[in-house]
This record gives C-alpha cells, structure tokens and sequence, in this order.
C-alpha cells in the first residue's frame, strides 16, 4: 500500500527532478506517441491509470494534438473531468472543439460547479446551449446563473457545493448536512451557519463538528467573527484578504448578506500565479498572454504593440537629436555617451516605478505622503547619481583630457538620473489618481519616455555650454 | 451577532476599500499617536480588541517607531503573537529588540512550531539562546530541531503539530488523536496514518471521520494516494507541488517517509507572493529586497549594484561609439538613430528572456527543443523586425531624402532585433545549464548587453557602406 504513495524529494543528481514522481520529459513523450501511433490503447489506459490528472494533463499539454485527443478519449470519464480542469488554455481549447456535445455534458456533470462553469463558458454559444440542455434541469440552472458573475469576481470562483445549517440546530444537523454536501464534492472544511433570515452569521469548522457532541447547539460553538465576501468583491482582492487573514477558504454572500458560495484557497493560488505572471509580462512588455506553446504568429502578435510604442517614442528621441545637430557636430565625443545618458535614466526610472506600483497594488503607498515618497527616491537618486557622475567625470576626463565636456556629461547624467527617478515615481500615483493601471508605467513606456527626456536634458546642457 | 463578522464588499464611491473593515489610513494612524502620546491606553485597548491581528499589524508598520512599540505592549500575549507573525520584516526585527527576553518567550510559548521558529531565527544569538531557556524543555528542543532545516525549505515551513494514527486503529483513535492536537492548533483539516514502522501511509481527512462510525478501520477510509514531499525539498518546489495538486495541506516526511510534519496553504500563499515579489524585483534592476519604508540609504543601497552594472556596459557602449567615431562623423545623421537601435534592441531581448526565464521556472521550457525554442523566436523577430524596418525606411527616407542611409538604419534595426531577440532567449538557457539562476538574464544585464552589441552591429553596417 505504501508504494502507492509519491514522495517528492531532492534527487542528489537532479535536484529539480522528483525521485518517485512521474518523469515527464521528451523521451516519454516520445514512447507516449508511439503507443497512439500503434494504438495500443491497453497499455496506455495502463501507464495512465496511476497518474494523477495534473500530470496526464501535464502530458496531453506537451504531446501533438493529435496523439493529446487520441490519449484524452481513452481516460474514464472521471479521470478526463479532472483532467480537462488542468490543461492549458489553448490545449484545452483545441480539445473541446473536437469533442461531442454528448461527452462534454458527462464531463461538466462530475466537475464541481465553479469548475463546470470555467468549462462551460469557454464553448461556443450553440455548444454551450446543447451542452446545458443535456444537464438536469437544476444543474443547467446553476451554471448559468454563475455564468452571469465576472470570471474575474468572487462570484466567478466560487463553488456552489457547500454544507449549510440554521443557527437554532445542532452538531447532529451539521454533521447531516455535511454528509449529503459530501455527495457532490470532495472538499469541505466547514459548515455556514445562517440566522432565521438566511443570512450569515458565521462558520463552524469541522473540527469542531468532531470536537463536540451531536446535541450541541451550533450557537455554542459558532465562529462568528468569521471573514467573508460580496460575491461581486474581485478575485484579486479576495486573494489578498485569504493571504493577509490567512485563510483557507472563505464564505460568499448576495447583497441580503445570505451565504451563495465558498471559495477555497486552490482558487486564490491560481489567481496569485497568474497576478505573478501578468506583472512579470506587463514589465517585459507583452501585451498578450503568451504561453511557450505559442505559436510564431502569436508570439509576434503578443510583443508588438509594445515595440510599436518603443519605436515612435524612439522616433521622439531622434526628433530630440536631430533638432541638437549643431551641438552634436561641434562636440562629436558627446554622442559616446548617447547610450550612458539613456540607459542609466532608464534604469533608474524602472527602478523607482515599479516600488511604486508594487506599493500602490499592496496598498502600502498610501500611507506614505507623496511629498515623503518624492524626497526619498529624489534623494536615493542624488546618491547614486553624484557617484556615478564623478566616476564618469574621472573617466571622460581622463579619456578625452576635456575637463570642461567630463563635467558637462557627468552634471547631465545626475540630473538625467533624479529626474527619471521622479518621473518613474511620480507617474504611477498620477496614472492610478485617473483610474489608469499604474502597472503600465513599469514597462517600456516609462523607459521610452526617459530616453526622450534624458536625451533632451543631456543635449540642452551641451548647447548651454558649447553655443 | 451577525453585526460581529466583516463583510468585504465593493463601496460604489471607492472601489478599492471595503464598507464595513476597518479603514487604515493616515487620519486613522493620526488619532491612533495621539492616543499614543496621551498615554490614553483605554481607549486604545478598545479600539484594538476589534481588530484582526492583520489590521494591527498593518496599523504598527506604518506608526512611527515610539508609537508601534507603545501599541505593541499593550496586546494580551495572544495578540501580541499572532500580531507579530503579520508585522513587516524590519519593523518586527526593530521592535523585537527592545522587547524583554521574557516578552519574546511568552509570545514564542504561544505561537505554533513553525511561527515560533521564524520569530526565534531572526533574534540574536544570546537572546535566542535566553528565550529558549525559558521554553518547557520540549518546546525548546523542538524549536532547536526545527531551526536546523534550511529556512527556505519544507522542514522550515511544517508545523509539528499534527494529529496521527496507526493504520490498525479506528475513527474513534483518531478522533482523540485530532482532540489532543486542537490543544496546540487551530487548523486541523487531516489525520496522518503511519503503518507499523512509523512510515507514512496515507491520510484521513476530517469530513471521512465525521461521516463514519466510531468503530471503522482506519485501514477502510484510508486515502492511500496522498502526496507528501521531503523535509528538504525546496519551498518553491513545494509550493509548485501544491498548486499543481490543488492541495490545501501536504504532510513532510524524513528518510525513512515518517511524518515530522505538515505545511498548510497559508504558508505557500506567502512563498509564492515573496516569489512573485523577487521575479519583479529581479526584473527591475533591485538586488536587495526593499520596502516601501526603506529609507533613502537603504534605496540606495539596493538600487545601485544594478546601476552600476548598466554603467560599465554602457561605458563599453561609448567605447563602441568611439571606435567608429569616423563613421559617425562622416555620417551625423546616423547618431540621430543611436536611441532607437539602442531601445528596440533592449526591448526584444527583454521580452524573448523573460518568456524563456518564466518557461524555465516552470519547467515547460523542458519539453521543446532548443532548436524549436529559437527557431519560433528567430521567425517572430523577423516578422516584427521587417515590419519595423519598413516604417523605419519609409521615415528615415522621408526625412533626410536618403534613401541609401534609409537602407542602412533600416537593415540594421531588423538585424539588431532579430540578433537581441536571440541573446535574450539563448543567455537564460545557457545560465541555467551552468546552475546560475536564468533570471539574472531578465533584467538590466540582457538590456546592457543588448545595448552594446545592437550599437556595434549598426555601426559596422555604417562603415560598410560609407567607408
């Protein structure tokens, strides 16, 4: 019975590898695919029977489409309905497309409804009707009246399966309660207690259900200082009230305060990971969703708005040194330090602008004044702006023996620096004051726009002093 | 009752803040340091017995100094450790050094193992070495136990906490296992079953033991495909695990796969926030953590290891420049197209690198081949780059009337591309194969070096054609 189990642990050779987990690489891809090709179906159902469905997934996710849908049809319904859940996007997509109606009612049927809802609302319009009328008429009704919650709000992440019982009860009627919720999903760690207006008044976890005897009235036993949210709150910000009040799951409730759902925390680990992934993609400057699967076209398609944005502030930027041409023909060894001038206002305005997002999203920001905020980044900047300036006043100096152009580019490089400190500091609490995602501010925009500025600065010092 | 428990809902007028939680912000920390300089500890205590530990903590991170200490010795001791858990890194570190040795074992006493230890590990040596004396014996060893695992990895993340029972005893066992434990814990969501030598061999989750008899099998209820991951494994590894498991709670095992403890999501929710938080810092160009409370030496300090780096491969930039100082001389208008050579290079080097660094951190990157990898990136350089170049040729032409140098800067800017969308995808792959962390690659050093070689390959065009 032990050997069931899969430990995961630190292989000494491999240390990213699980020693008695499933290896999943190109190789077994590979017998994979040469299994779907013979068809050998009973040694595949085989291979298959003893993985867990985020790793089958893992495997149709990584194999041709082909040899993924050949794979998908073989699992038992229950297995492909865990299955399905955790795929990609695109993969998942591609699949449904090729599946009956018929096949994707019975897989909807055993997801849990939060679940059943993600799939749903992916179909088409004219699946998604056949789809919802091959349901039990209550089941259909309850997915489409969590369809018309935002994907994106609490509503949209909850479950609908969760044990409920009146204040008035006991342990003994929890306990019920639980047993006939357990019929329709695996996962419950507490029961809502409502007042005699349907209405939340707290939690009783199972724990205590355990703890106590069955004719305990729950009121004795009651969490009533439990956390819960509006089924409208969104998913981020449930994610960061379940992260900060540490919990696992938490209580949805209708404008009447009566509880309509329960969202655990494997939900809110998702919305954390994807949160993660849009920064890291905002910053990069991907406007898009691009996974590696991607295809060329699509890849190209995620990463050129950006690009286009770089390239007519860069334009900018040409208009700036164009419009210095006599300055710059006059002191030639001025357009060496073209690159220093960009890069480090750049940097420093990337710096300065993402502690400001981040500040602004965890909400930290805002009890630091503005004016307390400025003064800091500009004064940071002074320091390290007044180091490098003197390091590249004794390297232009000494490389060009013109001391009057090594203090011209070394004063332009730390006002180029604090000012692009200011500017990445000041322009995300300026976007986020008109409703705009200060997050764009974090990536080649800010970068784009202290070019041209630092340019402009740089090039008016030389004129000041060379015209 | 029901008026006990917050609702977070959605204000119409203030979409982020929420109606009925306790609103902290500079007014409320005003009146608070007024209380605090009146010494009004009444009123005070009152206003904080509301309160979640969470909020009080938010509230002392962002008090003056004098103001969070005051506050922090009027917490019970129950608050005051579960308050300390929640504070901010630096301010807990600062206030635990002016707290007796007693205060900290009281708060330690309370605190469950795994919390205990975060708030043991940060204290220095000889006051570690007093608080732990003043622990039972048993609590001590265990804390001097669980300090020896590495803090980043599960052994630094379990609690010890656990209820646990022979695979050969009933539900009833194990229910006095959970009561024996829910004097220690709070959060019990499972049993542990051990078989006969102490070893792992599956779990019991509370609901099966609410929902059967007292007198059934453990054996019968058993789930015997539990995941369980090694005391020394990673805690991204762990987090990944969970995530991809959808599990609220792992057990960690030794060698011999005995129990020695359980994490539970709350930990991961905050290992996986920290990782977000490093990925964006990496990103940015910061190598220390900093906090929106840093102060201006601390910015610095933070700041400059990366600035510093983008100014030496810029100083090589301006040795790039200077090396072809004839060509620009001879072609003035060519420096006019240093920023955007400079930038669109960057840009593209960032964007491919942090696909492939994020790839590589959740191991897709590990099904494609290289060659396929850089294939797909080369081919969506090209589109954009040609598309790029195109206007770049239409406008540069347009401009100057010169079609030949039109070609030139053109030319370039699509080779640049496609060359720095190459380096940002191959620099990741070839750090990871040598055991350096890919990310490094996301930041100001791929955009560096970008810099250089995209100025270096427009110039040589230069010479080419003008020389």
């Amino acid at each position: 019975m032990a050997e069931d189990r899969q430990t995961y642990e630190i292989d000494e050779a491999q240390e990213s590898q699980y020693a008695r987990a499933p290896l999943i690489d190109q190789e077994f891809l590979n017998d994979i695919m040469e299994l779907v090709d013979t068809e050998s179906q009973h040694a595949l159902v085989n291979i298959f029977t003893d993985l867990h469905p985020a790793d089958i997934a893992q495997v149709i996710n990584n194999l041709p489409h082909r040899g993924g849908k050949y794979l998908f049809e073989l699992l038992p319904i229950e297995v492909a309905s865990e299955t399905i859940l955790e795929l990609s996007e695109g993969v998942r997509e591609n699949l449904v497309d090729e599946l009956s109606s018929q096949r994707i009612s019975d897989i909807v049927d055993e997801l849990e409804s939060d679940d059943a809802v993600d799939i749903v609302s992916e179909l088409d319009d004219d699946v998604a009707q056949q789809v919802l009328r091959q349901l039990s008429p209550e089941d259909s009704a309850e997915l489409i009246e969590l369809m018309s919650y935002d994907e994106e709000s609490a509503g949209g992440l909850m479950g609908t399966e969760f044990p409920i019982v009146s204040i008035d009860k006991t342990v003994e009627d929890a306990i019920r309660s639980v047993r006939d919720t357990a019929e329709d999903t695996e996962d419950i760690y507490e029961v809502l207690v409502v007042d005699e207006n349907g209405a939340l008044s707290g939690i009783v976890d199972l724990k205590s259900l355990l703890l106590h005897r069955p004719d305990v009235p729950i009121k004795d036993i009651l969490e009533d200082d439990a956390v819960s949210v509006d089924v409208y709150l969104d998913q981020e910000e449930v994610a960061h009230l379940m992260r900060k009040y540490d919990m696992l799951t938490v209580p949805v409730v209708d404008g009447l305060n009566r509880p309509v759902g329960i969202i655990t925390f494997d939900d809110i680990a998702d919305v954390l990971h994807d949160e993660a992934i849009e920064d890291m993609e905002r910053m990069s400057g991907l406007s898009d969703h691009e996974e590696v699967q991607s295809t060329v076209f699509g890849i190209a398609k995620s990463r050129f708005p950006w690009l286009l944005v770089g390239f007519a502030g860069e334009i900018l930027a040409a208009i700036v040194l164009w419009s210095f041409s006599a300055s710059i023909e006059r002191v030639i060894i001025s357009t060496f330090f073209i690159p220093i001038i960009m890069a480090m206002g750049g940097n420093c305005g990337i710096q300065s602008s993402s502690i400001v997002v981040r500040g602004l999203a965890t909400g930290e920001i805002a009890f630091t004044k503005t004016f307390v905020r400025l003064s800091k980044e500009f004064l940071s900047a002074l320091i390290s702006g007044t180091a490098l300036a003197l390091l590249l006043f004794g390297i232009s100096a000494f490389w060009f023996q013109d001391y009057q152009f090594g203090l011209v580019v070394s004063l332009a490089l730390l006002v180029v620096m604090t000012n692009a400190t200011l500017v990445g500091s000041t322009v995300p609490l300026i976007l986020n004051k008109f409703g705009v995602d200060p997050a764009i501010a974090t990536g080649p925009f800010i970068t784009t726009t202290n070019d041209a500025l630092g340019l402009f600065i740089y090039l008016a010092f030389l004129t000041l002093i060379y015209l």
